[in-house]
């Protein structure tokens, strides 16, 4: 498979179009890596009864996020892998009271190098990457997410 | 206030009403405590790029369950409190391929006394809750969740 850069629409619409609940949630992809993804969500879709961001949205934010970070990277690098979370941790910092965003940047190289030696070796893998949600300019929540990847059978 | 046990039919409705996410991902209040909730899912409105559950309804769907444990408590022992997510670490076993429930049980009397009593106290106090997810009868996912609930200024 050739490697090829994905466009900010075009994981939009991936995205969209394969995961419904992202669509309730009002998802837009700013940026779409491989170094760096950013997933923005407008409040009203996503309020709770304290009209603030529900947990269960800024959650579902930053898994999608860190899963199209190894998503966008996998697919930069031409390797088939269906990738899915396996853990995630959530630490709610603030009150989210506008629009917010989710952002994951790219691991280490190491921890990269690793993550795909392992996927070429065994046909499965796992990585571990970070996501920190903003709200105007300030961070509000962080997890901590891994995901594991898994090769196509040929 | 005086105590009340919430009906299914009345948190479902609360819910519905206050967080319009929890209406895209289809929730229905089996069961409103206070010593159990349980609240299912259908899994279409929730499936993901490999035909399961997504990681962001489950984990949405269980940090919902856990919120109306701590809520239908306080509401069934007469205590207003307004109760929020702090913590969320979620563990995906198994792929759900169905509709799927979460379940939270009341945590340890002593654990709900000490939360009980702070509250009291301090006007704010955090309690961590268990929630597991259910498909076809099999855990598939478990949450272990941080709650904070604070009391109105009179």
């Amino acid at each position: 498979m050739r490697g090829r850069v994905l466009s900010p629409g075009e994981l939009e619409g991936y995205v969209r179009e394969q995961i419904p609940l992202s669509v309730a949630i009002g998802v837009r992809v700013l940026q779409a890596g491989p170094e760096r993804v950013r997933i923005e969500a407008p409040l009203a879709p996503n309020l709770n009864h304290r009209a603030t961001a529900f947990g269960g949205s800024v959650a579902t934010l930053a898994i999608l996020t860190g899963w199209a970070l190894v998503h966008a990277r996998l697919v930069a690098e031409g390797r088939p892998a269906r990738t899915g979370i396996a853990e995630s941790s959530v630490r709610y910092d603030a009150p989210i009271e506008a629009a917010f965003s989710a952002i994951c940047e790219a691991p280490s190289p190491d921890a990269w190098a690793r993550f795909t030696r392992t996927l070429e070796r065994r046909g499965r893998a796992r990585l571990r990457v970070s996501v920190r949600v903003e709200c105007r300019g300030r961070e509000a929540a962080r997890m901590e997410g891994a995901y594991v990847a898994i090769t196509p059978r040929s």
